[in-house]
């Protein structure tokens, strides 16, 4: 997607031999545009832990992409098995909740464990990590191709006048390889020229629809409003929303979400004005062994200075301030879980699923 | 209520003859004690406007100070009606939600205009002033008695395990001119010795959560934890929270109820989980003109700034950092309407009150 009307993806590997892995540093975004170059699995399971990149789908090619790092580290290691295990484990343990992580690293690991040669594994690994990056980035167009036609329907109904779409968090193309999961429908409509507006949530703690889903709008054109995650129930009870799409970091098969904290009380907003709530991802985001997500999900807690600290621009300097009292005590969940009932469909790279078990459960082949 | 162990009210005035009147300026807090000095009705309109104070409670006794300031400014003006009837219309335009304000202005105005004489006029504004203000402490104080029973009856059925508490913005004695509404409750349970524990919302875009919430309950030494407004939800979902106290800033005749942005997101989550939503208010915030909420209280809309910056301590000095692009198009409502239906019941100096119209209408007596 366009960056100063350039096109990016948000993970790639330059043009050499074994070459290192590079990311756009998003913890810079809105305010700069960073590109960090990773050599080691260890940098890479600490850009994925300490958030230079996140979304569930990023994180699960970058996983990928660190498992490769981490049989190139192996090759300076005498080809250790420990190392290698060791190094897997690590990326796996850095981000709890999404489940692509675990998906993807399983997916580069067992096409690699037949090849004897190190060296072959570490092709073998680079290979497939770039794979993973092109499904991703083919899925979310799959994504946007699929749920173009609810946005059309309701800009029908509506004679053309503007779609207002609520979305939380950060659910496009800087939480994939490229287009997005939630903003994927929203970017095929623009591009097509229905007029469509976003309702953009802040997101707190860490402000990802405030520093990130803004400029990304921007960066692309589609109009957009920045509103604080308190917002969006008022918006929907005074009509001024027509359908609520969300990212997801795990789906159970019953259809429980987890996705960002707050997710869930937009969808009982959503559900009590008779609002469309859409919950855009993958099939790699589904979980398939998990029957249920509600107190199944492992929900992520964070340092509490992600509350207590605001990271912002001063005088073209990016500081973090202080908003309670210092010794103030904090809890920082990371995500909650939205019960299936709340959920009208999902959308997804094979087509528009509905949240119950038989019809989830036919996408795991 | 007690800062650094000494007992203050929000708003008071010096024991002189026509006295200036003095404040907690709200918005060096949590990391500075200011103490404002108002001399004039158009100070104490900007004081309103601006935010030096807030919460509904107060400003009506601000708004009730405000009118005496203004027919003392007036003797230096040969008392010009003119100049009094637009001072005391400036004053009640700084908000346009809480309607204590007008409620304040019109008990005061009524008790002055048969008055003849100016100096006698200022002498018994300024007495209904400090009566209206003593009953707002009054009223908040007969809040903590009557909803005691209510922390009281779960402590009882949790065998004195401690009571969970979510409260949104800031319901304490900063909104009142003691006490407070939604926290009064509680500060008497904690005196009481029962054990509670306060979820306080951070609530953006001012944060009156994490910055006089917190400060409020660390003075008083009412244990608490802060979050940001998106983790209610995941609590209640999860059973860690007892009940929810929020204040009011209008209630219509059949109990929908303004109040902060993001009130009514917190009662879907609590309705949805069987948890009990209270309101506590004191009947001055009643609206008994208006028979229902929805789309009929005014909701203010305030300055994107206060979305784009957050105000927060950086290196001893209070600063204001951009979360987002600079040119990012940003709305900022100040409040919601949770409809009566969400809302278990009222706690008021009269009592608890069913939300419903013939038990309110009671109230107007």
């Amino acid at each position: 997607m366009l960056v100063a009307n350039k096109d990016y993806r948000t993970i790639w590997v330059n043009d050499t031999h074994l070459p290192d892995v590079q990311i756009i540093d998003q913890r810079h975004l809105p305010h700069r545009f960073v590109v960090e170059t990773l050599s080691t699995y260890k940098q890479m399971a600490t850009a994925i832990k300490e958030m230079h990149l996140r979304g569930a789908g990023l994180i699960g090619v970058a996983g990928a992409f660190g498992v490769y790092l981490a049989y190139r580290d192996a090759m300076y290691r005498n080809n250790s098995v420990e190392f290698i295990q060791s190094a897997i484990s690590e990326i796996l343990n850095t981000r709890p909740t999404a489940v692509n992580l675990k998906w993807a690293i399983e997916i580069v690991t067992s096409r690699v464990e037949n090849i004897e040669a190190i060296d072959e594994k570490v092709t073998k690994a680079l290979e497939v990590a770039k794979e993973l990056a092109n499904l991703d980035a083919e899925s979310c167009r799959m994504i946007g191709v699929n749920g173009l036609p609810i946005i059309e329907e309701i800009s029908r109904k509506k004679n053309g006048e503007t779609v207002n779409i609520l979305t939380h968090c950060n659910a496009g193309w800087l939480a994939f390889t490229d287009y997005g999961s939630a903003l994927s429908p929203i970017y095929h409509a623009h591009r097509k020229g229905i007029k469509v507006h976003v309702w953009v949530d802040e997101t707190r703690p860490r402000n990802q629809g405030a520093a990130l889903t803004t400029w990304e709008l921007l960066n692309e054109g589609v109009p957009h409003t920045l509103i604080v995650d308190n917002v969006g129930g008022h918006l929907m009870q005074n009509g001024m929303v027509d359908l609520v799409i969300t990212g997801a970091d795990r789906i159970a098969s019953n259809g429980d979400t987890a996705n960002k904290i707050g997710t869930y009380l937009k969808a009982l907003a959503a559900h009590d004005n008779g609002i469309p709530f859409y919950v855009a991802a993958p099939t790699s985001t589904f979980d398939f062994a998990l029957e249920t997500g509600l107190g199944k999900i492992p929900i992520e807690m964070r340092t509490g200075d992600e509350v207590k600290y605001i990271n912002g621009l001063l005088n073209d300097k990016v500081v973090d301030v202080l908003i309670c009292p210092t010794q103030t005590q904090v809890a920082n969940y990371g995500f909650d879980v939205t019960p299936s009932r709340l959920i009208k469909a999902f959308i997804t790279e094979k087509g528009i699923i509905a949240p119950n078990t038989d019809e989830i459960t036919k996408l795991n082949c």
